[in-house]
């Protein structure tokens, strides 16, 4: 007799799990935690089948679950109704970071334990950032559009051609993963970069940017926190939004803010889908107002394959530099979140609950992060 | 009368030069120097039309020509022959940087000054570098081929997707690109930085290399000369090629040195194609030895519809991330290498010759960098 049940839902890995061991978070490799789990007499349900609520396997095996194990990438969301319906429920672990497909409310109401991976994905989402910087900026679609449609019309890409040096370049919340971005942009010699946070960042963390920006690029005190974010965006050549989804974040990147930043800026957001609305900058995107829009997240997901960003362009035929959600499911990545859900387990199941501070959402009845539980 | 003429060999822009008039590099927009050539007296001939040999407009206005400038983003060869055919050539100039379509030797028998715009694209170079190392280790192409075509499948994308963190990476060639590159590089907590070139980086340049990654990753020393080619590319993840292209040079990654390069490495080439075998390359990647190949140089340019690294993929179709001659060529460098232009010509224009002496790669009948002249 089991001492309980776990339910792990995470997305297909299908032939790609068989060909390719180290990829810990597809349904079939389960994480790697099988036996762990079997080991402290607990049973392992997988599935891959979170909708819809409430005739989906998730459903049905929540109604015995101690724990279930869920991810961003592939969000089973943990409704209110979820909740009524799991009686059993004590853990709910995302595999990864961000837990906002889990209603904390209803969790903390239950005294539902929700605990994230912190930290285990926050370099491969930073390096995302970067990347989809850099693909905007430079028109990396362009050119490699023409690599491999047989073109070669050099004008036709450069007209929405620049370098990263010298842009001003901002961050809205500078966290875990946006100073991570912060300290990847110094090196690209930034006029000036810009965050906005309800704190500051600590006094070493700016002079460290400021230290390795004099070092680099001859000038220091380039790091400026910006207290209104129409001020901050105005400015901006380049907008990353690296904030948590909350009740002050959602829909924050509407046609109104839009329109205060510069013409032909760049946005990439990498956070969550829904701090953007969707239809306001896939127009932005369309007339021009924004020179390009890009991050790996969505406001469903998996996205709809008519969902606005996947088609959006602008009259180039450019300035989409939209992923599915592979940022921080790197293989790296992988296998640094399946580690922290196995330490989860285990002070679950030793009865210890010396959880990692930082990996604690909410916990008997508490939010334990300032950034979930803040309200606008 | 005019005192000579000007023969200016740059890419079509089309409705892209009318539409973004800082498109300075293409042929309608003239690096934006006409009144100034004119206003020296000097006359100022422009075409596109570059090919074949011997029968193209250059060709023609070869004849007459006493200066040309010629850009390495649409190469006009200018050959033993076609020098042969130019008695009044004196000056060419390479808009942007890299002379190599110009045949030096020929060109100092006859004492004809080729002069480049250096550093006028060396960030825009390095930043390629940077993007395009990033869209392969992350798996960039395969992640946005699915959001634009409707896709979801993140398994799909991640078990080709890694960190840049923590890999080892080398330059080949540590010059004012490579050490450029490095600086870049060095922001992504790489467990090492190696490089390969026939001089050692200054002492303070790697000094300030080490020291930032001290700050930032609270690891000093990563920076290291390796002696032997094939020592170096077996111990990196990422290979990348910032050396100009000479007979020491020329065809240096074939199959046989891409046989020392770790199973599932990247290899990155701004510099030029003709560094590589194509072939061999294309092979490389096609069997999974590369992980993947990126880049913007081309061993023909433009390059050919039926050219393998157009259509190169691994297994999974991802592993490719060319792109046509951009890298140097973005609307901030072309404001640069315009301008740099406009120098060299002053500087013969008032007879002073006082040439940046960076510029300047053959005069006199002299080489007067390294790089170009060195031998295997």
């Amino acid at each position: 007799m089991a001492n309980g049940t776990v339910l792990l839902v995470l997305y297909e890995g299908g032939k790609h799990a068989v060909e390719q061991e180290r990829l810990l978070g597809a349904i079939e490799n389960e994480l790697g935690i099988r036996k762990f789990i079997e080991s402290n007499g607990y049973q392992l349900l997988t599935t891959i089948d979170k909708d819809p609520e409430p005739t989906s396997a998730v459903d049905r095996h929540l109604a015995d679950a101690e724990i279930v194990i869920t991810t961003p990438f592939y969000p089973a969301y943990i409704t209110e109704s979820r909740i009524a319906q799991a009686p059993n429920l004590k853990l709910a672990i995302t595999a990864g970071v961000g837990s906002d497909h889990v209603d904390l409310d209803a969790a903390n109401e239950r005294k539902i334990t929700v605990a994230e991976v912190t930290g285990s994905n926050v370099v491969s989402v930073a390096e995302h950032v970067l990347t989809t910087i850099l693909v905007l900026i430079r028109n990396y679609n362009g050119g490699h559009d023409q690599a491999v449609t047989g073109e070669w019309d050099i004008a036709g890409v450069a007209k929405n051609e620049y370098d990263l040096e010298d842009k001003v370049i901002s961050t809205v919340g500078a966290g875990r993963i946006g100073y991570r971005v912060l300290e990847r942009l110094v090196a690209f010699n930034p006029k000036k970069l810009l965050y906005y946070d309800y704190q500051d960042l600590p006094v070493d963390a700016i002079k460290r940017l400021n230290d390795v920006s004099q070092l680099l690029n001859g000038r220091g005190d380039i790091v400026q926190r910006v207290e209104k974010l129409e001020d901050m965006v105005s400015q901006s050549d380049v907008v990353t939004i690296n904030a948590p989804l909350h009740e002050g974040t959602k829909g924050l990147f509407n046609k109104e803010l839009i329109s205060y930043m510069k013409d032909g800026a760049y946005l990439v957001n990498t956070a969550r889908g829904a701090i953007c609305v969707a239809q306001d900058v896939a127009d932005a995107v369309k007339s021009g107002k924004l020179a390009g829009y890009g991050g790996d997240v969505w406001d469903v997901q998996p996205a709809p394959k008519n969902h606005p960003w996947r088609s959006m362009n602008n009259k180039d035929q450019v300035g989409n530099a939209m992923t599915v959600h592979i940022s921080g499911t790197s293989l790296d990545a992988q296998q640094r979140y399946a580690e922290g859900v196995k330490n989860i387990l285990e002070s679950y199941f030793t009865k210890k609950f010396d959880y990692r501070p930082q990996d604690v959402i909410v916990k008997d009845g508490k939010y334990a992060t300032r950034a979930y539980g803040q309200k606008k």
